[in-house]
């Protein structure tokens, strides 16, 4: 066995997403034979003490406060953009000045003219660059995309619908945290979760030609830190309708006032000769109706993706053990690892993201229904 | 027990609307303590012995093949309508001038023009009238919207989403039949499956504001009975959203090409203190999630709607014993009876079915997506 | 078309069964295409008013309290008996002295003595004997068996295991009906509702060896309809498991006292090649799992058992349009009136309903668990 | 915050559950607040190269092959046993003998003589214990003894049935491993998974009193790695009724030979006031229906165990973002942990694992059918 190289990696984020890429991290080498070594190097946030204790629990050797430095840092290999979106574009674009490959947690940005900025960027300083659209790698969801390849669900897609929901923020009494606010989000369930839908429309069936969307705040103002009642000024909801270049019809759903629906990513896709449905809180079945069964015997199958042939799970347990949200991460850092370290491209890139990041912004724009 | 006076009713259209609703006239009474009796006087087709044979099948006293000698006939109270849409205008104009109670198959009309001349000749002539729209009906649909009506969801409806998908032309060698003619059903997917999704939108949320559609026929032309190849001019597929004049965002889907989707009429509602939940595949069930369950134990609870103090379904059979599509009917023409004979009005009436018909014209027209 | 002759019915008990008797009676001329007219001729019950209520409401010419009398009647040619288990075997055994053909609700008997009786009886007269096992005729469990028969699941069986489970009288409250006392129905859960199960076992998978079972009465006493506190003697649940003759292994159990489950029959049958599993109270669909379908796409198929393919339910509506409980008693119906038109056999005849009460009895003795 | 000392640890296998004791042992500090440090120290196997990779993947300081040298080393405090099951029992007795706290995998031992000894051992030498049932720590699990104890589902249970059932051997080609084979296992499915459910019984309903049980052995030869074909001398499959001491019926099933079940282990429970109903494929949820609602909208409510007030889940991610299977352990050890630093009692221990080699040596030695 040659030597492996060693890949460093500096994480900027402690929160939710700062803790999922950090368990994947730790657990990509565990259980995926990658070509490199992984040192989990430093994790940088903006309260020291926090960060430290971070450091110590999700397992890396150094915490830093000065993002900047980090990027300053030639041992650095790898940067993994975990903070709220409004410091994506500056990060990325300064991280790929500084040659550092580049994971980047989605959305890419709050608007176009900033992701355009971060696709410049990578482009010319020709770094390894992704965005965290993890539940491209859930397997289930990959199984769907083999198949869909496969040709099993016919040669042409009539449907594609996603509803992402929620419903965190349906009691009135939840304060305004930096996810309802317009200049640190961008936008609300939109680019929060809507993007992950939209990310998934255009990897299971092509680019999008037009949508129409309808978007609502149900409650307009929310208590602050301090106790002040202050604006909430992105949607709460937003539905979408549209076309695929192919033909197929869009319908999109991103809300989170939808109570008892807690992670709840459900998507349908209709072929000529076949149908997919998932359902992210039950992330480890995939349905599938073949038309080419006997017409006795036709039903949706309930595929458990848990067999070794599966997309990635195999590396994980014996069929019918389970796994969580959490590994979608792992699966996605594992990619990067190998891609990085191979000189390969991978996807969802930048450019990709650009490319959700405009469905983002025609919606947010979109507005014009047909009164009765 | 003073003695009950006799409904006679003629039914136009043997097919399968005319099946449907001659199982309805024959069994309301078995199941249903009615204020009058039923005489199921005369069936009427275009096909003389056809019509013979399915007033022996399916329970009539006499066959006959001019409609307009039916409306003729002093006997007959009720005049059943379920005969292919072009026609619904001119019968029941023609019934309601004849002081017939009228029971009209859905969609109520080809479009707004000839619903509202429907509705105006029901006013004028001050009779019974009522669109077929069964599935308000369905036991678990009733028992939501009285679970709605009890606030039980909350007092604001976030959202409202319907789905009814089949997939009975999703072969592209399936022949051109009335319901893929523009001049003789008006729509496609929209009026025959959508306008039952708009009628439950309007019945369990309320009056929708404005919309926004995208439709599309997938299969653009298809052989004829006489093996001709001709085009197809209606919808094969609808995708609507929406505002209701609540605040409430809607969004539905109508389509015959979801594989594996046999009739699958599925909806969602949120409000503020829960959600409700149900599927047509699976009617006796309704799903419904109370925010206001003690934390640790919430959850969308599946109720089995076939307990006593359920909507209609106490009639049939004990608890656990399930009913199916049919009894849907059973129930809206026990209650027609009922209204008929007690001079009460029921809904959905005609001015409902117009409503609708509203809806069903502006998504057929409103066709502007923003491009990407 | 040839005339048909008719065959004259009459049936006795007016109650649960006698309704639903009634309606399939009604039904199923409506339905199928038989080689026989029906003619409702008589309803039998105690009670000359609420009988004369039952004749009307449920569709009968004529009313009778005198159950011989109708035995006496030549232009009878079918008895059809829904009463309570203690009057099966007079009644069934003057019925075949009578020459009527027979059909006769579940279970057979209160023991295998008097199953004996009515099996010598039919056989003896060469009368069309049949016990109303309606639920080997839900369309699900007869495609279930067809896909058996078939090989599809492979050629061994290795488990069937089912539970029939209700509630109704987990209310220590409930009063001491009939169906609680021995010497009416002979035993508890295990007569009435394990019965059903028994002959699915049989029906699917074959005779049985020899079996073990548990059985409890949880609720020892109950008030009698005169307010009198009342000993229940019989089970209240039964636990069953055994092998059959080809080596697969039974589980079974029958319980009234499982709160939530209002009808829940489900089974499951493991073969060497794929599997088998149903639910009641979700009857229009069942579960195939086939270990022949490629590795990665193998999955439990939900099959939507409404395809005009598959058994029975082609004669009611398109596919998705499901059918309820009652029809599995249309079928059986139609099936019987076939066989005694046509002078066929027809399962499951006496002789079959005595092979399941040899179970029933051993089971109800069969008492011997090994201490811990 | 005071310096936690550290437990050294030292696990004895490196197959599947040496993986997932592993890394459990990993995550567990990661997750939880934990009293102690956790030093990975050792990790031993038979193979010294492959002992030494496992190491290295799974995150241990050293690789042993000769576990008695672990024992006498005074710097490990728990020995945690993931070998076969013949082995449990000389390893037990010597880490209680070396004063070591001791974590081992189920079945506690081949037979009630061999677990007796272990039970005396641990007595003796007062060292913490514990049997792995690690799904009495599965969320919903936990959640279920929580609803069962607050008297949720009242104050009698009537039913308690469990099926734990997997499809891997179902294939006549799979070969004979040590699973397979009694000497090693001291059971098949029985120890195995049957084991599982046994514990789960004890664990939510209480201990058993007496049992009936019916085993087989479907595929009687396979071949060896060695390709002779020998005799498979466990069971395959095992159905087992029984009666509990609080007089609640017993049914449970065990089974290799399920096809399309890969790791299902189902239970319901039934109480006076309400049911449970679990399923390990779908292990983040729990069903539960309680009498006490409305009678309107009683219903199986399908709770979603992944809120912050659950048991153990709320250490992982936001409600609505499942966890899998693995992480059973982290709570096991988790727990373990906990004891062993504060010196506290923990179930099950040996004792416990003891009371449920007897329920197994019991069903392996019953068999007696009555015939029919």
């Amino acid at each position: 066995m040659p030597k492996r190289h060693t890949l460093s990696v500096a994480l900027i984020g402690t929160k939710f997403m700062g803790r999922a890429h950090s368990n994947a991290w730790r657990q990509a080498l565990r259980f995926f034979d990658l070509p490199a070594n992984i040192r989990m190097a430093t994790i940088c946030g903006r309260d020291r003490a926090g960060t430290r204790r971070a450091a110590k629990i999700l397992g890396w050797e150094k915490a830093a406060t000065d993002w900047k430095a980090i990027l300053a840092d030639p041992l650095i290999d790898i940067v993994d953009i975990c903070t709220p979106n409004d410091s994506h574009a500056e990060m990325a674009t300064a991280a790929a000045r500084a040659r550092k490959a580049i994971l980047c947690e989605k959305p890419l940005a709050r608007n176009v003219a900033e992701a355009q900025r971060m696709v410049d960027a990578v482009k010319r300083a020709r770094v390894a660059n992704m965005v965290c659209h993890n539940y491209r790698r859930v397997p289930a969801v990959a199984l769907a995309k083999q198949i869909i390849d496969a040709g099993e669900i016919g040669d042409r897609v009539y449907h594609f619908r996603a509803r992402y929901a929620q419903d965190w923020i349906a009691d009135e009494n939840f304060p305004l945290v930096w996810r309802l606010q317009s200049k640190v989000a961008g936008s609300g369930a939109l680019g929060d979760i809507g993007a992950h839908i939209i990310d998934l429309a255009r990897f299971l069936v092509g680019e999008i030609a037009g949508i129409s969307a309808v978007s609502q705040t149900f409650v307009k103002k929310r208590l602050t830190k301090n106790r002040q009642l202050a604006r909430v000024d992105v949607d709460d909801a937003v539905s979408v309708i549209g076309r695929f270049r192919n033909g197929a019809i869009l319908n999109l759903e991103a809300t989170r006032f939808a109570p008892g629906r807690k992670n709840q990513l459900t998507f349908e896709i209709n072929g000529s000769r076949g149908s997919l449905a998932f359902d992210l809180e039950d992330m480890n079945r995939l349905h599938f109706y073949n038309a080419n069964d006997p017409e006795q015997a036709r039903g949706f199958r309930e595929i458990v993706v848990t067999q070794s042939n599966h997309p990635y799970v195999g590396n994980w347990w014996p069929p019918g053990h389970i796994i969580g949200y959490e590994h979608s991460f792992v699966h996605t850092i594992a990619d990067f690892v190998k891609a990085v370290a191979t000189h390969k491209r991978i996807q969802p890139d930048f450019a990709s993201g650009l490319k959700t990041q405009r469905v983002l912004d025609v919606v947010q724009h979109a507005r014009a229904l047909s009164s009765l």
